[in-house]
């Protein structure tokens, strides 16, 4: 159940307001423990939870292959399925001082952005690869998430992220009430389906690029992220340090390039 | 600084890659603490820290009035003014255990969006004021905030939040990386002016209206959130349960709303 429906009204001005049905964007709190440790509380979309689990802890360092997972299950005691437990195997460990989110904390040069792009680098090493994308294939991502958003159509009310190759085919698309999320669920599938490392893949957001999203996408070792919306600086500056092509503004017949244009090929092969 | 300038490569199919220079929003970490304690790290837009520290501590049941901060101040250590110190008067209770955001975590019936609307209810009471606003002036909002939007008009990068007396009078707006971040801005500001409750106000928001949003304007005994976009299924509930009016879709001349309809009036005194 990705939506809900809700009576409500309904007002144009210079009408009378009218009572009508109208389909709301589901919401709920997700548990994921580790282990049996509790590693966080999130509020999201039911549904793909393995997913959004599987991804969080990759993009928080925890995991880095799909063979370090054993088992993803929600717990029987909670019935709304909002508890869920991740199991790793035998020889992962576990050191949950070392999340990334909190690497930039205990930063000894002080809290800043720069500190926070050395200390996620200190895990995640920059990007390489020389794969190349034609700028054509990525006017053609937001019409192929939006074909996909079937929950937003209906209720407005969710962000979109999607995996794509490097011809434009899509491999998974996910929606969620939060951003973060949807890139989890997306990177998760992608790890549970052993496709790491993504490095001959695109990340494609319906919203806006900050810190977070790219620090995702690097763990996934995604070299290629792009947005229908703006980046912010701190997320230029941590493409550019980790060799990341960062494009925004993807609409219609037009794009941005902020970083590693190299990557990107404007003119058409004839 | 809300902007930074950046490089970049603009494309439009059909023409040739060109360079150009772009605003982007600033994106930096900030950590906030509570009598030296360590209660938060949050990415956000870098100014208004200690309104976002006041309202971010409203949200979570900390404080509730203006009087119970002695102080709100950078700690000079950090030269990036990235790690905020908020400093109690000496007779306010201190109780990290209770964070609002853990009170869901640890409800007995499991974790599900009814036990967090319970959770959160245990500690701020349902609104009942009668006052009421006219749907003509929910219409004037969108405009009126986005005049206030100078970094977004620069950027396309950031959250906006607004508050507004009934009337339709602006009274302070914040912009922010994190749509979060740009309501505890507002209503941190309002705290740290005195102004609570502001059951005589409305908090407008220009995105989408999750469980966290309502739940914050609760804490500050908000009585009516609109927003030019959806409410997930949460807020609509948490909303419901609360004595919250709640209108969506907000957009040129038309409006939909969720919860007590009763404080909207639709007819024109004439």
């Amino acid at each position: 159940m990705k939506s809900s429906r809700q009576k409500i009204v309904r007002w144009a001005s210079g009408a009378a307001p009218s009572g009508a049905m109208d389909d709301l964007a589901v919401e709920e709190p997700l548990e994921i423990r580790v282990d049996n440790q509790r590693v966080s509380v999130t509020m999201r979309t039911p549904g793909h939870d393995d997913e959004l689990a599987a991804g969080f802890l990759l993009g928080e360092g925890l995991i880095k292959r799909r063979a370090e997972v054993l088992k993803i299950a929600p717990y029987p005691r909670n019935n709304d399925k909002n508890v869920l437990g991740v199991f790793l195997a035998p020889d992962t460990p576990l050191d949950l001082q070392h999340l990334t989110r909190h690497f930039f904390v205990s930063s000894s040069c002080g809290l800043c952005g720069k500190a926070s792009i050395a200390a996620v680098r200190r895990h995640f090493p920059a990007i390489k690869t020389k794969i190349s994308v034609a700028a054509v294939v990525l006017l053609q991502l937001p019409e192929k998430l939006r074909a996909q958003q079937e929950t937003f159509a209906r209720t407005g009310g969710l962000h979109a992220a999607g995996l794509f190759d490097l011809t434009g085919k899509l491999i998974v698309a996910r929606e969620d009430v939060g951003r973060h999320n949807a890139v989890d669920k997306v990177l998760g599938r992608a790890l549970l389906n052993d496709l790491l490392p993504l490095d001959g893949h695109i990340l494609f957001v319906s919203g806006r690029v900050s810190f977070e999203i790219v620090q995702k996408a690097l763990a996934a070792r995604v070299a290629v992220i792009a947005a229908v919306s703006a980046p912010t600086n701190l997320a230029v500056e941590f493409a550019q340090a980790n060799g990341q092509t960062l494009i925004g503004f993807v609409r219609e017949n037009r794009l941005n390039v902020y970083t590693h244009t190299r990557r990107v090929k404007f003119r058409k092969k004839s």
